[in-house]
C-alpha cells in the first residue's frame, strides 16, 4: 500500500508526491531536515526536533513555515493516516521553487518554503537485532563543511561514508578530524572509561543530537559521569565500551572500532542501562 | 513563454518538470551539475564539460546515463526548441529516485539516474556591464567540503557567499582557506603581477574549470607567464589585476578586492586581452 505524504499543504500518495526540479532543495542543496521517532503511535521528542528545525532555518535565513502545534498535527495525521505504529517521521523544509535557477536567495514573498514529510514504518524499532549485538564502526576523514551543526540536507559525504562502511564489513563510520572523533554519519559518538560518558562537546563541528541533549540529562540524573570533550580513535579503542546516540537508533552499542574489539565485543552495561532508561523515558514522554 | 526543458527522456514544459520527493538530489544532494555556455546558439567547449561530467559521477560511483553524442543531441534539441541564441544550458544528474530514504546508495539496476536539463537565456552574453566595469569581491572563509573538485549540487555555501557579497555591496566572494585564496563562489580565482598570471593549483581544494583550463592554455600560446600557485587576499589587493573565469563569465576583471581598489579600478590589459582570445576561440570552436 502506498504511504501518504505529506507535501506543500497536501496529503498525497507517495507516487504522487514531486517538487519543481526548480526547488532549490533539488539544485541547492538548500534545505534543512529533520527526523522523529513514533514508538507505540507516538512522537519522541517532538519538541525538540521543532526548536532544532526553527534553528536551523533562522541559521540559513529562513523562517519556520508554520507554528510548532501545526507541525505536530501534520506528524499526528501522517501517523494516522498510515497507522504507524513505530517508525520515523522525516521532515524536509527547503527555500521553495522560483522559477530559475539563481545563486540568489528568492524573494520569500514570491516564493514559499517547500514542506515535505513523509513516515518510514520500522516495525519494533526500540527492538533491532543491530542494538542487541552492537556496532562495527570504521573511521574515515570528515570532510564536511564547517557547520554540522546546522542540519542541511547536505548528506552526500555521510552517504559515502555508510557505502565505505558497508564495504568494509562495517555498520557505519565515525568521523575524524584533525585527529579526534567528530560525530557519526548519522548520529553522535560517545565512549566510557573508568565509568565516565565522554563525548565532543557542541560547536559547529557537530550535529546537536536531540537524543544526544536527553541521554546526557538523564545520564546525570542517574548519577553517572559525563565528560564533554573530543577524544581520538586509539582513545576510543582502548575504552571500556563505546556507543551512539540519534533519533532513530536511540542508543546503540559499538562493539568493535577499525577492527579492535572493545572489551568482550557484546554491547556493554552503560551502553545498555542508558537505552533502557532512554526508551523507558521517550515512551512516557512521547505525544 | 514557458521553456521547454529534458527530464528523463522527455522534453517538457518547465511547470510540468517535477521530480519524486525521494530523489536523491533533493533529499542528499547525492548529483552533479554541469554549465555549458551558448553563443550564437552554439555550444562552447561542450566536450570539456561531458567529459569533467563522467570524472564527477565516477568520483561518486555513478556512470554516465548516455553517451556524450546522446547528451549533446539533447543540448542542441533544447537550443532548438528554446530559440536559444546567447545563455547557459544547466545540466543535472542525481543518483535517482528509490523508493525510500536511505544512505546506503541504491540499485543502479533497478533506480535509473535523474537526468535533467534547462536552458538558461542571457542575450548578449558576452557583452555583459559586469564585464565591461569589473567586478567587487569580498573575502569569506571556505567551509564547503573537501572534495570541490567533484560538481556536486551542494551548493548551499557558495549561494550563502554570494549572500553576504551582495549584502556587503560586492558582486561576489572569494574564499580563503589556511590564509589563501581557493577560488571563488561559482569561478576560477586569479591575480596578474608584474606580467604573471597566478592562480591556485588544481588539488580537491578547487574546481577544475573548463574555462580555466583553455584560459591557461590559451594564455600560454599568446606567451604570457603563467604560474600555478595559491596566493593570499593581501597579495591580490597589491597585485596589478585580477580576474575570475567560469563557463559563464568566461574571463571577467575584479577591480576591488575587500574595499581595495586595483589599479586604475578598471578592467586590465592581460584580463580584457585574455577575455577578447577566449571568445572569439570559443565562438570559432563551438559546435
Amino acid at each position: 500500500m502506498a504511504r501518504t505524504v505529506y507535501l506543500n499543504g497536501e496529503y498525497l500518495p507517495e507516487t504522487e508526491a514531486s517538487v519543481s526540479i526548480f526547488d532549490r532543495g533539488f539544485l541547492m542543496a538548500d534545505g534543512v531536515y529533520e527526523v522523529t521517532s513514533v514508538l507505540g503511535g507516538r512522537l519522541v521528542d517532538f519538541a525538540g526536533h521543532a526548536k532544532r528545525l526553527e534553528r536551523s532555518l533562522n541559521a540559513l535565513d529562513m523562517k519556520m513555515p508554520m507554528t510548532e502545534e501545526a507541525l505536530l498535527e501534520i506528524h499526528r495525521e501522517l501517523v494516522r493516516r498510515n497507522d504507524l505504529e513505530d517508525g520515523l517521521i522525516y521532515l524536509q523544509v527547503t527555500r521553495g521553487a522560483p522559477g530559475d535557477r539563481d545563486f540568489i536567495f528568492p524573494d520569500p514573498a514570491t516564493t514559499p518554503l517547500t514542506v515535505v514529510l513523509f513516515t518510514q514504518s520500522k516495525p519494533n524499532l526500540a527492538d533491532s537485532p543491530e542494538a542487541k549485538r552492537g556496532l562495527k564502526v570504521i573511521s574515515i576523514e570528515d570532510i564536511r563543511w564547517g557547520r554540522r551543526d546546522i542540519k542541511t540536507v547536505q548528506l552526500l559525504y555521510p552517504s559515502m561514508g555508510k557505502m565505505m562502511a558497508k564495504a568494509a564489513g562495517a555498520d557505519d563510520a565515525w568521523m575524524v578530524e584533525d585527529g579526534k572523533v567528530t560525530e557519526g554519519t548519522s548520529n553522535n559518538a560517545y565512549i566510557v572509561k573508568d565509568g565516565r560518558i565522554i563525548t565532543r562537546e557542541l560547536s559547529h563541528d557537530i550535529l546537536h543530537g536531540i537524543t544526544r541533549a536527553a541521554v546526557l540529562r538523564f545520564a546525570e540524573e542517574a548519577q553517572m559521569k559525563v565528560e564533554e570533550r573530543s577524544f581520538t580513535i586509539e582513545e576510543a579503542q582502548a575504552a571500556d565500551e563505546a556507543f551512539i546516540t540519534s533519533a532513530s537508533s536511540f542508543v546503540t552499542a559499538v562493539i568493535q572500532i577499525d577492527g579492535v574489539t572493545l572489551g568482550e565485543g557484546v554491547p556493554g552495561p552503560v551502553a545498555q542501562r542508558l537505552r533502557q532508561i532512554y526508551l523507558e523515558e521517550s515512551r512516557a514522554r512521547a505525544v
